[in-house]
């Protein structure tokens, strides 16, 4: 997605330990016009697939989540990360390792909102090494509910999280992959799509 | 709000400890049509004062924030749950009391998002305590921005959060304001707009 790559190369910085700080649009500011952009997008890619919920994650997916699912007039819902004392037989819960901050989060959705016969599309702001995605596929697997795709704003493909999901044969589309990019000089090469 | 007092009617659970139960559309699965709903009754309401920036905190105040942020055409920062370990001179932090979680969190915005110049529109879902919301506004204040308003969704209107924030000369309005609730018939009285 050519606007998301630009607003990426002005506005995202390349800070060390591997990381892209897009925190003036993406997940702390958010541009909401940008928001509508990727959404219609979204829509545009994953129109076939009789989407009838998205499923994404706190924090930062919500509000990607949330303006996408306008196009496909869907409800959203949000897997919440658990202090573990919450969990009871009324949840799915997984685990999932944070990247950013070294720790293993219990991650839980009501067993309301995730039924059987859900065709869901999960979208979420970042792919890096695919744990939170794993996630989210266990949960709407445990539910007997199906992954009908996913969508991801930015794409780290220089790691392995990508190829992790794609090789489960599930339908994985992110906006701007990075092949890679330098703390140094700030570069950053995205895939050719 | 109308619309808003009969889907609470309709789904709404009132549950032991003074909780109610909206999850089914408000803060775990979303209705996105009603936070459209939502987000234009806000804009009604504060169309006036040239709001350039709606503040939210994670994770369940970010939806809404998201749609009204489109009525307002402006973009939207969330304030997040840090592990202290994180917070260093770039950020602006407070102390906010959780309520349904009996624990404090260390709140930040980064310095870069709040400005002297700000004219802050602080959405969130719930009012009960008012310990997130007096949390936000401290936030505004040390950025030397100002709080033109805040909109919250739902107002327990029997504890004494909107007392509170009402008190400080600040312009807060909800959507409804329940005055009181029984855990054992289930009745939900709300307040008279």
């Amino acid at each position: 997605m050519k606007l998301l790559q630009e607003r990426i190369l002005r506005d995202g910085n390349v800070v060390s330990g591997n990381v892209l700080k897009v925190d003036n649009f993406l997940n702390h500011q958010m541009d909401i016009e940008l928001f509508n952009e990727i959404g219609k997008e979204f829509k545009r890619i994953f129109d076939e697939l009789k989407i009838n919920k998205i499923l994404t994650i706190e924090a930062s997916g919500i509000g990607i989540a949330c303006i996408t699912a306008q196009y496909f007039k869907v409800p959203v819902v949000f897997a919440k990360k658990a202090q573990s004392i919450n969990i009871d037989g009324a949840v799915y819960s997984t685990k999932i390792e944070s990247f950013t901050h070294k720790k293993t989060y219990d991650v839980i959705v009501s067993k309301k909102f995730l039924n059987p016969d859900d065709r869901v599309l999960i979208i979420d702001d970042f792919l890096a090494n695919g744990c939170a995605l794993a996630g989210l596929i266990d949960l709407v697997r445990c539910a007997g509910a199906s992954v009908e795709g996913i969508g991801i704003v930015i794409e780290k493909g220089f790691q392995n999280g990508g190829e992790m999901i794609r090789s489960m044969g599930v339908r994985l589309e992110s906006l701007a992959i990075i092949d890679s990019m330098k703390t140094e000089d700030g570069s950053i090469v995205f895939r050719k799509c």
